[in-house]
């Protein structure tokens, strides 16, 4: 289980950082704003996640994976970008905001089910609001630090159905966490939480507004 | 005095979720990001306050009360808010303004002194500047995270004595701390913060400036 | 040793305290904002730090000479902006640009070399990742609070090889931690930060961007 969580929260960094770099490629950032974008993005949700459940230092410090990942990540994507624009064939903003709603939608899941497991394997399954809330917080602090930071409105604020992507998916895997194995519910609620955001933006679904 | 606490920091979570939300109405977000502004705002101050004192999990993730109420009220705000437009007979500025005042000096005022309790009790009431910092940056904190999140100037930087009647306030409290009752400590220190920052609004007291 | 460090580290709060007041008077802020400001940019990188490394409560919290002295150099900074204005012999933009980045690099070499010391003597030496990315987040974090607070870009993510500098400093020192004495580690990897930001500004040092 160790193993597979590493592997996974590997692939949720970096997709978390892919949506950094983009962000950070579209600011006109450079090189290095790029890579600290694209870090702080795919670290942040497990670095807040490990406070609240007091781990200290955060895995992210100790483990030098995660950050080395990002970093590597984040300079392909600019490298990849660079060569777009040289060669006169950038990809148009339809594939640039399809890769960046992947990776943020991956991300989001991701760290949602893994905080949720964190919140378990550290306290237990008992108290299903403090695993929610730490799912929730854990998946969607990556994108909140990234937009805030860059003065872009929060998409917790702003998406279809973000946040409620988060925990619709987070309420299915709590189910699975107390009923079946781990890895079902980790499966399950990451698959979930992608899917529902991926269809809200297909559909435009969204919500109530006070000014309709 | 468990108890009271309990029912006190509901009351500032309530006042806070109402500015956070009324906040988000403003800036033309959708229902969803309106409980999450909502939400942000009431239990931040309240995390930020765990965290400093070492306190994991913060009390927000464990007891789902705050997280529950702050939801609620910011629909409740949101309902009022579509009302009051769809029925031309709109709030005007002025009384949003007035409520978002009071939720927002309420909030201060509560989270300042239960900030204070919370460091005296895990500590002691010996070091005041410890007591003292920790009410005021769990006062600050809730309306602080709600600002720079919508990209609004923070009002610690800008009204009219915030942080000045947060910190009078405390002073006061921690005499009383130390002298009296913790409840009339609570009471007081509370009033004092409220009072300050509607006689500021009132009578538009302000600090010099560079260029005045 | 640890005295040393306390002085030390009030020196990096006084650098950090004149960047974020200067940012605070260039934003128009009040002189409450300014000090408010101020105690931030000097005091976020320590408390951060502390959170990562479980420090609770944070030593900015107990000892009131770093929030003191940040408060005091806020008012200073403040004081002399006026009289400038007043008497009509306001500094041109270039000196204050001047002091603002000695102030921001002095702080930046400061907190760099201090976080890691810290996470040294509370851990160990052997993890260098941690030791580097516990030094590079501290001597960051005041900067991007500072700036994210009053939305400008963050330095991180714009200025001239701004973590690089951080990160190369911290690689020399790391070094020298292991094979020297502390005094020696702190000392040359303080100078080696400040000189690196000092050359960057200099000779407008940049790093590749996407569009160029």
């Amino acid at each position: 289980m160790e193993d597979f969580l590493t592997v996974f929260q590997m692939i949720g960094t970096a997709a978390f950082a892919i949506s950094g770099a983009i962000t950070a490629v579209h600011a006109g950032l450079d090189l290095f704003g790029i890579i600290a974008l694209g870090v702080m993005t795919a670290t942040a949700g497990g670095v807040i996640r490990d406070i609240i459940l007091g781990i200290f230092p955060p895995i992210a410090f100790v483990n030098s994976m995660y950050v080395l990942t990002a970093a590597l990540i984040s300079v392909v994507v600019f490298l990849i970008a660079r060569d777009e624009i040289r060669s006169g064939t950038s990809m148009n903003n339809h594939s640039f905001r399809v890769i960046l709603l992947l990776g943020d939608s991956i991300g989001l899941g991701v760290f949602t089910t893994a905080g949720m497991y964190t919140a378990i394997t550290r306290f237990s399954a008992d108290n299903g609001f403090l695993v929610i809330f730490s799912g929730v917080v854990t998946g969607v602090g990556g994108g909140f630090l990234r937009d805030v930071s860059i003065h872009i409105l929060p998409e917790i604020f702003s998406k279809h159905v973000y946040a409620v992507a988060s925990i619709a998916g987070a309420l299915i895997s709590l189910y699975l966490f107390r009923h079946s194995d781990p890895y079902t519910a980790i499966y399950i609620g990451t698959g979930i939480i992608v899917l529902i955001r991926l269809l809200a933006a297909r559909y435009r679904w969204s919500l109530p507004r006070v000014q309709s």
